[in-house]
């Protein structure tokens, strides 16, 4: 396997997470060899923490670097777009943190010059790639549960007052930020397929984002997801797809289970144990991406085929779709 | 405690273990003197079986025995109006399966007859007497998760077949059958608010009668209530209520449930050990609603605390509106 050179842009906890799961492979073959943030210093001291031989403080500087292979691009969600478009640019792979921007338009945007650049491109919807996911994968497909009927996931904690969560600015609803996960899920066990109807109801701050959001959506042959997203309470965080034979589910953290229980029997991936700081829940499964992006570059596809630029699309269709609903801005 | 004789109308399975439950208390005070059906022979039957002293082939008749003090009404929902206009008028307290009615129209006549005859009279959603839903509301008013923003059930069960789910004639559609419990969850975790808004989607048969329905209540102060409701898969069967602080969790089946899992510690009621037959899961719990109804009768009072008429009108309404909706036949 050729190696696979890493570079970072945006200092911030999830690419500290990145990096974390990516060194604690300890694979000679996949190394973080740059980083970069808006300011010099952040990314000196992020580099100097996790031992990064170079730094810059701009992103036109890493997508110039000769050395880099591919770009994890974590920065905030507003700014996706523009430092999406200079890595691109600059002919680099991307791994694009999740959404992959804040409106379809800039989704379409971002897909369509990474097609003109011939590069590789993936929204990093790490999730996918837990084998716990791939275990579910595989049940459904042998119908452990019969037919698919329903699926439904919530996802809630008390974050209304996060910056990240409350303002335009910065992005802001809880749609592309903690929806993105629930409505992944009821994308991927639908089979990619787009919703025939959507109805929704919720509540917006006063900057016009949404708290609280729950969405019914109607897939063909009479089958159903739903979501319940919610910035004030802390809500089960699970995730369950239903047969005509009984339940999967993924309990809390659904979007990084390492347990499903399933009639046909439980599945575990444990945690790798680690002594290094992870910011977020069981960001040890971020290697799992890592590993897969390191297999499509190998391959040398342009898509991911677990998750190819149409998943994003329609991902990015139904947030939209559930915000216009509400009247969020977006 | 003065005795509480029972009559008992209908001679089906919901009666066959209403009357179990009932003899397995094993207290001399609260007894089945009498039992009805639409057929002496079934009537009989079912006397000889449970040791009973009086059969009759006519409500009438039962409505008319001065030993009986209260009547349980098992009798399938369609006929529920007749028969229970024919208890109420020989001046009987009566306790009436769920739901009360087909429709509102209906519930709001018999809950009139009931007032104007000045008897006891309570729809008979057994849930709310078990121990395991005290502690629940226990633990709302002790705000142990907080302030409550959520709620959401799944019930689902494959009966898209059963009579009694699919034909018009016997009532038929899914809400009444099932959806009776999860709506029921949702009104009482919030104190029996009436809903802003709701917003549903679902199937219906050829018959015209709700199959799947999944639907969203809007209540005060940005509180939402979820249901998901099934004849074709086989769901969770959970109902949660969520707040701030964390998330209370009634695990399957949630209408009868032996267990609760809350943040601040779990509790358990135990089944009784019982080496009779019952027809339908944890019916051992239906002794609570018959304490109560005992209790209450004792009092005097013409309605339960726990179940009044204003809920089951409110449970009635909810459940019209979202039959409606689905333009299903109610």
């Amino acid at each position: 396997m050729a190696p696979t050179r890493w570079g970072i842009a945006g200092c911030g906890k999830i690419s500290s997470d990145f990096v974390n799961a990516v060194q604690h492979l300890n694979d000679p073959d996949l190394v973080v060899v740059a980083v970069a943030a808006r300011s010099v210093d952040s990314a000196q001291k992020f580099a100097e923490k996790f031992n990064v031989k170079k730094f810059y403080g701009s992103y036109q500087a890493l997508a110039e670097d000769p050395e880099v292979d591919v770009v994890y691009i974590g920065v905030i969600n507003t700014t996706h777009l523009s430092v999406g478009q200079a890595i691109l640019a600059g002919g680099k792979n991307v791994l694009m943190e999740k959404p992959l921007a804040v409106n379809l338009q800039q989704t379409q945007q971002l897909i369509a010059e990474a097609k003109a650049c011939n590069v590789f491109f993936m929204e990093a919807l790490w999730s996918r790639f837990i084998p716990t996911y791939t275990e579910v994968r595989a049940r459904l497909q042998r119908q452990e549960i019969g037919q698919v009927m329903h699926a439904f996931v919530s996802f809630g904690v008390p974050i209304a007052d996060v910056p990240r969560l409350k303002e335009k600015e910065l992005g802001g609803g809880c749609v592309i930020d903690i929806g993105v996960y629930a409505i992944n899920f009821l994308l991927w066990v639908f089979d990619e397929e787009k919703p025939i109807e959507i109805k929704t109801m919720g509540t917006l701050n006063d900057q016009g984002l949404e708290m609280e959001v729950t969405a019914i959506l109607k897939f063909s042959n009479n089958r159903f997801g739903t979501i319940v997203l919610s910035t004030s309470a802390l809500l089960p965080n699970e995730a369950h797809v239903s047969g005509t034979k009984g339940t999967i589910t993924l309990r809390s953290p659904f979007w990084a289970p390492p347990h499903l229980t399933s009639p046909s029997g439980n599945f575990d991936c444990p945690l790798d144990p680690s002594e290094r700081k992870y910011e977020f829940g069981n960001s040890q499964f971020l290697k799992y991406e890592a590993q897969h992006i390191a297999s499509c570059l190998e391959k040398g596809v342009k898509e991911s085929p677990v998750m190819p630029h149409s998943s994003s699309l329609l991902l990015a269709e139904v947030m939209q779709d559930i915000r216009q609903q509400l009247g969020s801005w977006f």
